[in-house]
């Protein structure tokens, strides 16, 4: 299927309701865990670019033990973690690919900060990095923000991924993405954007229609262990993507994860740190609920194609 | 969340429409490969109460060979398989809840039928019977049907579940699925309904909100090996669940999966068939995807007591 063969939502902010995450609305979010302000400012007004606030709705909460314990056949836990939204912009009507490079460079210092703050409590083994953009993706707020996880285990998904990355490294001494990235920087038809220091490709035998990953061509496990070029490059290229997404699909719905290592374990040889992005175009059935596989009416080479053909502008 | 709280998508069918599933239209599917005309008639002619025929825009095509080959560092193989749709009433206006219980009762001897068929085919191992009900679960088209694929290989999601399935059954030498039985027959609050042979319940740490699933009480690995007193008892419990699902969520989109072994494996001590039914009430996002955890805003012991006080009619 070609990009116009897609049901997709267009989507686009709307003015004159009431929304929490805009600039004179400060104190009707939980209190700040930080913010940037160009010219400096108090905690909780106004002047900033970007703030991150607990969210008031929590998946889970920072207080109390986690209590692991049997019930029956059945094991359970209490819901001890953290739960945070970046606000990306003061501007409720620019979606995060409409904002400057330093305005994208900025959600990704503030990532690592709070990563770099949450992982002092050693009760938070794993930080999920993530962006709903739209309501088809789950969104429930327009307002351009992403959002934080702080989780008291390693989830399912990650723990399968790096077992399967470990599982190629034992056997060829090599990180499976630094493979990836070798293979695919020469010449593959999945290339969408080479930068300095990152690959963006269309993943071989994409999951979704248009998923794009952005993989740091050199080797590295934590996302929060980036230094300044890197997240500059970031910045940029994430931009770029999120621009030729946009023009390529018409503004469509989508989600961003970061895959990232457990936050207290140190390198890791075999697991590499990346970005992945699904525009929401298709719907998530049966099929993909009883069996794990995904059926892709679009191949990556073909999305890749129309990805790297757009301009940027 | 209670059930007025989710944004539902009522599916309700439409006339005045050409629908290649409707009586009259039987040369519009490729020819039927079962069909049950209880008086009489000739293939791919009306008179039938449910007919299986070919999809006609396959996920997998059933000629040619595997041709498993390395690509690179990555690995492809030829989609061998089977694709097959069962229609499952010749009335367009009518949803699988809303039909007889020898209706519905008969979809599972098609699946069965089909089942005792196609695993003739030594290149396919494993068969996933699923409904997509509703645009919203990813439906194209309105005709009440469900799907066959058959497939070359054991998918993921159904390694996973007996892998974890067999570490239960290694260390304790029962089944986890007859403990769930065991365990939640005797008094638990996730039971929405008990015959004679089944259980159906809101599963224990459901993903979903009133995610449903019922479970054969005795013993079974295979779907296909069920016997006529358990078919007839599994149709009036599909009919009778999905009447309740209809009348409490007020007829919500749903996807509807049938989990069994693989069919060339006999009996399995460690796993066992099941149905799971997942009304499409929350969005999956970022968070789910990068963990594989799921955010579910109704706990299943207040799903399972609306669904069991929600009457039958």
């Amino acid at each position: 299927m070609r990009p116009t063969d897609f049901i997709r939502e267009h989507v686009v902010s709307t003015t004159g309701h009431f929304c929490p995450f805009c600039p004179g609305q400060e104190l009707k979010t939980p209190p700040e865990v930080l913010a940037y302000r160009p010219g400096g400012g108090s905690p909780n007004t106004g002047g900033w670019t970007l703030r991150v606030v607990p969210n008031k709705f929590p998946a889970l909460y920072v207080e109390g033990a986690l209590n692991r314990q049997g019930d029956g056949l059945y094991d359970k836990m209490n819901g001890v973690g953290a739960h945070e939204v970046v606000i990306e912009t003061p501007d409720h009507m620019l979606a995060l690919g409409d904002l400057s490079e330093k305005q994208v460079e900025d959600v990704f210092w503030a990532f690592r900060d709070r990563i770099v703050d949450l992982r002092k409590d050693v009760r938070l083994r794993y930080i999920i990095l993530f962006k709903n953009h739209g309501m088809g993706a789950g969104a429930t707020l327009e307002h351009s923000h992403s959002q934080i996880i702080a989780l008291p285990v390693v989830p399912k998904r990650v723990q399968e991924e790096m077992t399967g990355a470990k599982r190629y490294f034992d056997y060829r001494e090599r990180c499976i993405y630094c493979d990836i990235v070798r293979q695919d920087t020469e010449g593959s038809s999945r290339v969408i954007l080479e930068t300095d220091h990152y690959l963006a490709v269309a993943p071989y035998a994409a999951r979704f229609p248009f998923e794009t990953w952005i993989i740091p061509k050199k080797h590295s496990s934590h996302f929060e262990t980036l230094e300044i070029p890197e997240v500059k490059n970031l910045g940029w290229l994430q931009r770029a993507i999120l621009r030729k997404i946009d023009k390529v699909l018409e503004r469509p719905a989508y989600n961003l994860m970061i895959h990232s290592s457990p936050v207290h374990e140190g390198a890791i040889p075999y697991y590499h740190w990346h970005i992945e992005i699904i525009p929401k175009l298709t719907k998530v059935a049966g099929f993909e609920w009883g069996t794990g596989f995904y059926i892709n009416p679009t191949p990556p080479e073909e999305a890749a194609k129309f990805l790297r053909e757009v301009g940027l502008v």
